[in-house]
Formats: C-alpha cells, structure tokens, sequence
C-alpha cells in the first residue's frame, strides 16, 4: 500500500496510485496545473484508405496492435444498454490479451461479465465510474489495481493533460459512414450526444468506431471527425435501444420527492435565479422541479439564454416552447431528446471539454446560475457524497456532478432519509466536493443555505423575508439524528483502499476502503 | 544564404529556413513523419472569469503578453475585405514591439499597408499565402526573412506538428460572445466557415478573438469554441461585406472560357466521373464548368453525394435542388454561400483539419473524384505553378490547391495563352505539385490526360472513341511554341531566395527567388 497524505479536506490519499505519482486536493482553484497538453503521434494520409472498415472486433483490434497491459478508453452514451464492451473483451480474452486498464467513463449493470475478465487476469483494473455490480466487486477487495474515479470533466482533463494515456479509445457509434465519421443522433441505437468520446477520438493512440448503422459518406453531423479514427468495425448490434435512452421521461408520483422539488423551485425563484441559465438532470426531484420552474417562468413571463442538459422531455419541451433559448446537451437521456438533437440547431451536442474540463481556457458550468443534484450523503461542514453509500459501498459514478458545482448556487435536493438513514451526517463516507462549493441543500425538512458557499450570504440577504422553510445544516443533522439515532459507520478497512476520487483538476480528493461485512 | 540541396522533383531547396532545418521533397507520399503533435500549454478555468473582453486590441496584445520576435496566426476568411491585420499592427507598433512573424493563412491586397511594418521593422516576415502587393514587395527582396508559402492543409499540418509555433492567434469573427465563442454564419462581416482559424484556435498558446458583432451567450453555431480562447475584443467594424463575399457569383462570359468549362464537363462525363462526389472552386471556368455539370446530372437523374466547397450561388442551388447530398465547406463565397451555411444543415462549414490535413488519419481530398482548377504554368512533366507568374513574380497563395489533387482526377483548365505568353513550358518557374497528381490538362486547343498519374491509363481508356479533342501535352507545348515563340525566362537572382514552397507534408518542393527588373 502506498504511503498517505492528508488532503486539504483532511481525508487521507495515497502518493500513489497504480505506480503513478499524484497530488493531493489543494483546495477548489488552489492547484496550478503546468507543462503542456498530451500529444498524440503525427500520422500521415497515405496510410489510411478510402475504407477504415475490418471484418470484426477481433481484426480491429489486431489492427490497432493491442498488447498487454495497454489502456482502453470507452464512452458510455449508451449506459445500461450498452453490447460493446462486454463483446470487446471477450475477443480480446480470446487473443489472450492480459492486464488491460480499462477507462470507459462510466460502467454499467449491464456490464457485470467483465468481472470475469478482472477475475481472469483479461482487465487488470477499471478506472472509471462503476455503477452497480463492478463497484460492488470492486468495494469487496477483489480488483488487482485502484480504482480512479473522475468526472466527466474530470476524464476530458485527465486525458488531455496526459495524466491517462488511452492507447485504443473504442467509440460505439449509433452512425458512422467508412471513413470513420460518426453520430450518435440516429440509428437503430441512437443515444443522442456523443460528447463522452471527443476526449479518446483526440488524444488516444489509436480510435476504433463501432456500429450497427453504417451510413453512406458523409455522416452527418460528424460528432466524431473520421479524420481522428483509425478502423472502423460493424458489429449487428451495438446495444438494446430500450435501455440507452427512457422511452419517455417520468416524474416522481412521491409526495416527499413533489415537496422537495417545490421547495426547489420557490428557492429559486426567491433567490432571483429564475430565467437565469440552468443546468438540468434526469434526477426525479430535478425533473420535477424543472416542471415547476417551467410554469413560473411561462407565468412571469422570464426566458433562460439557455440550459445545459442532461436533456429530457421537459427540458425539450422549454425549448419548443421558447422557455429557454438552447439546449447545450451533454447527455441525451430520454427519445424526445434524441429527436430534438437531431433536428434543432438550438439543440447542441456538447463535449466535457466545453462544458466540463477544468483544465481549459474556462468552461460552461460557472455560467448557469443553479444546477439541482443529488447526493448520497451531506455532512455538517456541506462536504458531499455521490459515490459511496454509509454503509462504504462504491455504487455509483461522479458523473458531472462536481463539474456543475461551480455555478452561482448549486443545490442538493434529496429526502432528509434513505430507507432508515439519515443523509446529513457528521461526516460524510467519502468526499466528493469541498462543501464551499455547495449552495444549498434542500430536504422535505427544510432549506440548508451554506454561509461559507461564496454566495451565501447574497442568498441569505435574498430570502429574507421569504416563508421559505429555512434551516441550519446543524438543524437538519439533529432532525436525523433525533429520528433515526446515530447511524452505522461503514465497516471498512483503512490499510485496503480500493478506490480513488479525483477532483476536478487531477488531484485527489478522497479514498474509498474495502468494505468488510 | 542557407546550403541548397537537390529535391525529388530537382529543385534546389534550402536546408535550413529562418534559423529552422528543412526537409526536401522526397516524392508524393514518400516522408513518413515522426514524433508527437503539438503541445498547448494546460490551462485553468480560474483564471478565466465569465467574461473574457478587453477594451481593444492593445489591451489584448498585453494582456497576452506580447513581446519582439513573437509569431502571429490569423485566418484569411476576411478576404480583401478584412481591417483586422492593418489596425492590430498599428497597435503592435504603437507598443513599440518589432520582429513579429506574421503567419496568416493569407495576405491579400487590402494588407498593402502592412509593408510599412515591414520596413520598419515590426513585422520580420511573413509565412503565409502573399496574394498582390506584398508578395511583390517581398518578390523584389525587401523581406528579411524567407516567406514560407503553404497550402491551407499545409498550415494547418505545420501548427498542428509544431512546426510553426503561433504563440498569439488573431480570429477575427463576425458573431462572438463574451466567452469568446464564435461564428462566421452571420453578423455584418459575415463570412461563413470560420475553418482557417482552428489550428490557431487549438494550437496557439494565446488566442483573441475579435469581433464587431458581440452576440449573446452562447453564440450558435461555436464553430470556434470559447474554451479556446484567452481574450475577447471589440472593433467597431473588423471587415468591409462588399469585399468579405461577392454579392454575387459571375458565371465567366469569355467564349474560351466557356468552351474549356465545357470540355471540362465533356471529360467528366465521358471519363465516368459525373454524379461522384466533387471539389467545387470559385475560378471562372471552374464555376462554369460546374453549371454545365449540374444539367447533365439533372438530365441524367444523378445525384453526388457531397460536393467539398468553395461555396458558391452555383453550388447552394444544386444543394437545394437535390442534385448533391451535402457541401462540405472550406471557404464560403458569396452571400448564397453564407445565407446557406448559417441555414442548411447539410450545408456543413468544414476545417482544414478533417478536410486536407495530410498528417491525420485521412483527409477529404481522396473522397472526391474531381477537382477542376487553374495554375499559373504546367510544363511536359504535368509539374504545375500556382504562385508564381512566367517573369518570376511571386503574386498568389496556394490556397487549397496543393491538397484537392488527392482525388481520382485533378483537371487543371486554362486558356492557353496568358497575354502572350503560353502556360505549358517546359519547365515551370515554380513547382507546386509533382506531375504524378495532375491527372489532365483541359485547354480551349485541347485536352490532354497524364498518363503517369494513376489513374491515367484507366482514364486514356475511358475516354477511347470519345470526340473529345485528346492531345498529348507535348503538342498543347508546341502549339504555344510555334504560336508565340519561345517565352523570356524569368529575371531572377538564384543567388537571392525570397520565399519556399511547402508541400502538404512539411517538406520543401521549390525555392522562389528575388526578381532583377
């Protein structure tokens, strides 16, 4: 195990992590990157024809000259419906390939059979969002390397920055023509944006586009430059349509969830953020509140310049009806997105390098005004959660969770209790963000502004006055603790870290343990 | 004066150029490129508020930091119209900061007022396409430095392998926003694609973004994207619309002119080529001989799936009528061209990246079948000049020339004749391409097919009991001969290099020299 330091949020990292050096969290915007972006080999023309295409996976990747030990990035536009990776490593089981890193941004459910190649020797480790059962597999010890967790910005920087160094990036592509240009706006597998791969076409090694639709050339519109792409390989299914993207988007029915997104809406409208830009999700609270927020804007009149999505029937919805101005979309999660994508100009795909990379000459998320999330756990210091549990499992990814907290409030929105716990804690299980960085946190119990959020005491001012349900976080931790007594710490074990979190730029601003139960 | 060696197509060619060694020639397709791209400095969105303008251009220069010696990028999308160069070098000056290397993409004559800043020693010299008067100037050898002439693709493969370094890019934009998001599509100095300026945009170290049209955020479409950008700066006017775009395309009315665009659209048809995806231009004939193009696919219901632009009304219509799929558009012509570009989503602005970059995983050049363009002089040997004139003058840039000749059949069509002086010699003053890429030469005396392109056999025998007037180039030679005599070599100092002709992978293909008059 690798020797730890204390962060500037005081959560021991390690120095190291899979034989690289790293640095811990110095503080939001204390750290000052140097040298220079990574830089890609020159190519040159005349070794590319006019047809990228081989015959399969197995010949791409032979192609492409995979070996052991080689780093393979993916993106996950097409989440749990996802058939490329798990057909990915069976072939490359079957050229026995060994110790791959694998970097797809985020890992599903559905991704479950590759535990058998992490259990094999095939994948050496994830470094990743892993949602579901590989976090699970994971969190119980059994992956040789660490996990790293970024977000979706954060993997555009580290990938630019060279701090991970993709050799084959693998682009599932709902549409591609021969040369490599691809969409993700049409097709039997449309997921809408294809942003998650901009950062594997530019910098990795070697690209290979994968689809289920080829298209006579050109594809338009080229999300992906062919131009970047190295082979190009069809297989008859690159993934079950009805889990990439909701068929329709559903509201929350809860009346706890319905309370809290009110009480969501009549924050933001009180703290003069309406008509402001706004970033949107397809959290069930968030969605809500975006339907509240869509009447009073129709009522007052107010339209936002724009919205960053996450797009979602309601957000597109807004557009249409002229609520908002565009859609900037990173994510496209349900068919009436992908619909609007591919036909409105004022519905624009967006990369985590626009909107995300921390590391670029500014970025979209200080521009929007609010951003709704969601969390696992909150502690008294606004120190957030997203990725474990209380009970120290690692379940889920960061996603662009801490890249929207740099707005002018960003809110956490989420019943004071799950099942029997309790989310305000003393202490949160693992640090995601520094709580500076967190405006408000909104339960069905009542508003937590943070004082030290940068504009805290601006909101403060603003809500005075207002019959908005203002409370302390200290206040929301007692109402916890009062109800449901102090809760379980996670039995985990501190000599075993099995997992870490990055921040925004690069540094590390926590550590996950193996869980022991 | 540098060492002189001998290149793949005999031409002498310095070893080194403004302090930097040079590669020779070596054969179309023949260097193999090594090392790793470019690499910017990393960045962090801390030091980059929400909005990113200063007072003018002075401001801008300093805030960059700006210093003697420095090397300046700046797109040409302007045209003869563009009053960005001449104001920024007057604000150079007024600093008192000299020896600026200046590497547009081109100068036109509207820059003419920039060779005060060479005489006075702000500017050293200029890399980049040096359309009339300054060309001239340096032509006669009053610039200090060598010109380094290169193809759009050229400049775009030179910063990207960094072999030209631009440490501040100007773009010059005709919608932006605070961000420094940009667009050519609309504004009052609309000019259309904005693809020039992506290499300066990626690779400069520093980049300002000018503008007279400041819109709100975000500015859509982002062909530039703010998050490449340092700087935002206001000019009341950054460009005159008349001399941007012509109103309107002239189709030519010269009957010789008419007559080659006519065999131009015979070969086409008769050598297979018609309703395959083309290269469209803006030269007289060129667009003539595309008018001719469109009836006979319109009579025979073809339809090609894209044409590469150089858009124009002649192209917009066939757009919209059906007749091509889609423009891929470099450089946007008229204002058909940029009401369309900013309209119709087929109607796709493109970048010297994905379209000529001959170090990238391909480029669009080879997807085409046609490319109809014109040149200066072509000798026996199918060598072709596109910059020089027959008395040695260097007057015209290479623009997209060197790299449309990827494709399966460059036509260059010409009258004969230029004054008096005819265009095939024996020898060009200037080699611009090797012979093996010009695939035929159509002339108002006939038309003759290279038979050591690759495709000339295949095309010779396609052409087999055609009426059309096949000749060899020896005799379209001979004709010139016997009609005007032999022409008066150029007057030239061999002793006394001006500028140096880039071939699309870096390497040096020809020398320009000082003219004695």
């Amino acid at each position: 195990m690798a020797d730890m330091v204390s962060n500037a949020v005081e959560r021991l990292v390690p120095t190291e992590v899979n034989g690289k050096p790293q640095v811990p969290f110095q503080g939001a915007g204390k750290y000052e990157p140097t040298g220079r972006k990574a830089a890609p080999p020159i190519r040159a023309c005349h070794h590319y024809g006019l047809d990228k295409r081989v015959g399969d996976l197995r010949a791409a990747l032979e192609k492409v000259g995979l070996r052991d030990g080689m780093t393979i990035g993916m993106h996950h536009h097409m989440r749990n419906g996802d058939m490329v990776a798990v057909a990915l490593f069976d072939a490359i089981a079957s050229m026995g390939i060994k110790d791959i890193v694998f970097a797809p941004s985020a890992v599903f459910p559905c991704h479950e059979p590759l535990i058998q190649h992490l259990e094999s020797g095939v994948i050496h480790h994830i470094e990743g969002s892993m949602n579901g059962p590989i976090g699970k597999y994971a969190s119980e010890g059994h992956m040789r390397g660490l996990g790293v967790l970024r977000s979706h910005g954060g993997r555009y920087q580290a990938i630019q920055d060279g701090d991970l160094h993709i050799d084959v990036g693998i682009i599932p592509a709902p549409s591609a023509d021969r040369m490599g240009n691809a969409t993700g706006a049409y097709g039997p597998s449309a997921c809408g944006s294809l942003g998650f791969a901009l950062a594997d076409s530019e910098y990795a090694d070697q690209v290979i586009v994968v689809t289920d639709h080829l298209v006579e050339v050109p594809c338009l519109p080229w999300e992906i430059q062919g131009m970047n792409v190295d082979v190009v390989v069809e297989m008859e299914k690159i993934g079950d349509p009805a889990k990439i993207v909701s068929g329709t988007t559903r509201l929350t029915k809860s009346p706890t969830r319905l309370l809290i997104a009110q009480y969501v809406a009549d924050f933001i409208e009180a703290a003069g953020f309406l008509g402001k830009p706004f970033q949107a999700g397809a959290g069930g609270i968030s969605l809500a509140a975006l339907s509240f927020i869509a009447d009073r804007m129709r009522e007052r009149g107010l339209k936002a310049p724009f919205a960053r999505g996450g797009s979602t029937k309601v957000l597109v919805d807004m557009l249409e009806e002229g609520l908002i101005g565009a859609i900037l979309d990173g994510q496209t999660f349900d068919l009436d997105g992908v619909r609007s994508i591919g036909q409105n100009p004022r519905h624009v795909p967006t990369t985590p390098f626009t909107s995300y990379n921390y590391h670029g000459k500014g970025n979209w998320a200080p521009y929007v005004a609010t951003a709704v999330l969601g969390a696992t756990e909150v502690d008294i210091n606004f120190q957030a959660n997203v990725v474990t549990h209380s009970d120290g499992y690692l379940l889920h990814g960061i996603g662009g969770w801490q890249n929207t907290l740099f707005g002018e409030c960003s809110i956490l929105a989420f019943p004071l209790f799950r099942g029997r716990i309790p989310i305000v804690m003393e202490q949160v299980t693992t640090v995601c963000a520094p709580g500076e960085l967190i405006g408000a946190v909104i339960t069905e119990r009542g508003i937590a502004v943070n004082p030290k959020h940068r504009n805290g005491p601006m909101i403060l001012d603003r809500l005075k006055g207002s019959d908005l349900p203002l409370v302390t976080i200290e206040e929301l931790y007692d109402i916890g603790r009062k109800m449901c007594g102090a809760p379980q710490p996670p039995r985990t074990d501190r000599e075993h870290p099995i997992a870490v979190i990055k921040w925004v730029d690069g540094t590390l601003i926590d550590t996950v343990y193996k869980v022991n139960y």
